[in-house]
């Protein structure tokens, strides 16, 4: 008799997983030694103060109060037009960018741009879950093929053909993956584009982790070099590279007939992205190129101290790990990774996300966000865990 | 043979219009004086002072660099629930209170909370046009109810109940409306409210223009005082009252049931709203009230030039004006807006919106944001509209 108030495609959706376990955070009450967070990917470490200076520079300019071209500022497409001849050897001009308020809104048009409610989108399991919740959200269904320990965490092309049903309209993947950390190597990336070339759907890619790619481990692919317009869309972050989440920045790297498209949707869900730190970035960009080679350095640092730390603890084992994340399983074989990540949370102090955030099958893994801290606290992690 | 690269649902959408008439305005020489740009809804008047040092201090803060809360900041939550109890005589606290990137994107969480795919909105044509474009773009349709100059452009709550059908789950409508300018009285406010109520419906309110009321007009209406929570959304800018759209934020007015489910949302589109911002205008808000109220004179000024301007143009008519708009109907009784507008701008220097982008059957109206200049120049319209 009582009416539905809400859109049961949002009622579904269980409330948003990070808030909720830094809650059991919240409640530890230190007795172990200071908090180790290791949940949501932020860096640890500072800005560079170029950019800090820049983003006070620009907000207080009048210049940037008014709204901008829904593309995003031309300056700082270009910039990154010219980051992405260096990162990955494209050839690609600012048509093919559009700046986004971060690399949600930029899967967002993304999805929008290329499904419609009732069709499909292949996941691969264990997923990023705002990928999941996204599509949900707009009545998109998704299809998913699970990956696990014993292919790295890898997908395999043919699964995936074999998977595929008329209703699915691309697949989106992330590399390097969220939650795994598993880096998909060139040539996999390569293959899974033939394989939605040959399928004639669209593959979009999520590198929001591209800037912290193993150190010696190369370009991380050349699809911006394949006749790519109709069948791949890069979606990215500058929250991670540049240590600004709180200024929403993400990008889409398209065909330009896409970014037409793209266009109206970021019309109307903000018209623009925020203006005064697109200006700052862009001026910024092209200056910090060693800062971010610094970076990839000590993110490569902080992760070979993960693994000495976890060898100390036989009863934990890293299952895949790489650009930002490790993926642990943990010692309880009968226990919801949910449990064991408040547990370790409010009475150990270790914040991590369970593994069942990231679906369906996953209780013996929590993702541990190891770039959040440096190496002389993710050398405490044995003490902790084996207490 | 050739698959459907799109989601037909965006392909259908037109481009973002308003980008369209700034290219006629490139296309101007000069020749009669400089640009009269009465399009985009921006105010044509500097931001206080204060507020821009307290936007460049906080973006430089590293204090804001991380994710926030999905809500948004609650200094600013709270500030704003204080705002309310001022402007709207409410009681709401910050729970009641969500801050996005702009209005545009409070509409979007506002419709996707309530409305999935297949279901229906009603708006009242004319229309914002992002709200028709937004429902569209989601797969909602839009039903509509046609208001015109003999009525003020005010809708028949009468009307309005006998154009709902069963799949209509919220009324959409815009007070102080663009694009005509009219507003609705506080009693026809709530009679649309009551209609709501009865038939188990929302009402969605757009109150973007809500500090431009006409000088002596009391409060907009007292709908938070009523039992609002289960049939009530309000979604409003902060860009059009305090000049900052290009730093991005609105906010969006509801019970706490209904919060929880935006919070879902929001978190899919950008997890928050841009931190800086949101700390710099929760500083100053308490303190721009007489700033406010200064604008809200100036803004009325600037109405009254108009009227004086048009009054010598006796084939030019204003069929309906207020908070920040007039809605103005041109002499070519066998031309397009389109047509008008883009002659006007290219080669008068007058830049408009056409009422065709607002809805059916708007073919005779130009949408004037009088707003964005000082009454000296809306007083040089005479010459050039003769011309």
């Amino acid at each position: 008799m009582s009416r539905q108030l809400f859109n049961p495609n949002i009622t579904s959706l269980g409330d948003p997983p990070i808030p909720h376990v830094q809650k059991a955070a919240r409640a530890y009450d230190g007795s172990r030694g200071p908090l180790i967070d290791l949940s949501q990917a932020v860096p640890g470490y500072a800005p560079p103060s170029l950019l800090l200076e820049a983003l006070s520079t620009k907000a207080g300019d009048p210049a940037w109060l008014g709204y901008g071209e829904i593309e995003g500022e031309p300056v700082l497409r270009a910039a990154y037009a010219g980051d992405l001849e260096q990162t990955h050897g494209s050839t690609l001009s600012a048509d093919n960018v559009m700046i986004t308020a971060g690399c949600n809104q930029a899967f967002v048009t993304a999805v929008l741009s290329i499904a419609s409610p009732g069709e499909s989108v292949m996941l691969i399991n264990p997923w990023y879950f705002n990928h999941q919740s996204t599509l949900t959200m707009f009545g998109i269904q998704t299809t998913h093929v699970t990956v696990d320990a014993s292919s790295g965490f890898l997908p395999d092309p043919e699964i995936l053909a074999a998977a595929l049903t008329p209703d699915v309209r691309a697949i989106a993947i992330v590399s390097p993956n969220n939650p795994t950390g598993a880096v998909y190597p060139a040539e996999l990336l390569h293959r899974l584009f033939k394989l939605c070339v040959a399928h004639d759907i669209w593959l979009i890619l999520d590198e929001t982790y591209q800037d912290f790619l193993p150190v010696g481990h190369g370009q991380a692919h050349d699809l911006f070099n394949e006749a790519f317009e109709d069948h791949l869309i890069v979606v990215s972050s500058f929250s991670k590279s540049y240590c600004i989440p709180g200024h929403r920045l993400g990008v889409v790297v398209a065909g330009t007939s896409t970014i037409r498209q793209m266009v109206k949707i970021m019309d109307n869900l903000q018209i623009c992205a925020p203006r005064a730190a697109q200006a700052a970035l862009a001026k910024c960009m092209p200056e910090l190129g060693i800062w971010r080679a610094g970076n990839r350095e000590e993110i490569n640092r902080r992760a070979a101290a993960l693994v000495s730390a976890m060898d100390t603890l036989p009863e934990w084992r890293i299952d895949a790990m790489g650009a930002y994340f490790a993926y642990v399983q943990h010692p309880w074989a009968d226990e919801s990774s949910i449990n064991v990540a408040e547990q370790l949370a409010r009475d150990y102090g270790v914040v991590t996300l369970p593994g069942e955030f990231f679906g369906p099958g996953q209780e013996r893994y929590l993702r541990v966000a190891f770039a959040n801290v440096v190496s002389e606290v993710i050398a405490l992690l044995p003490e902790r865990l084996s207490a």
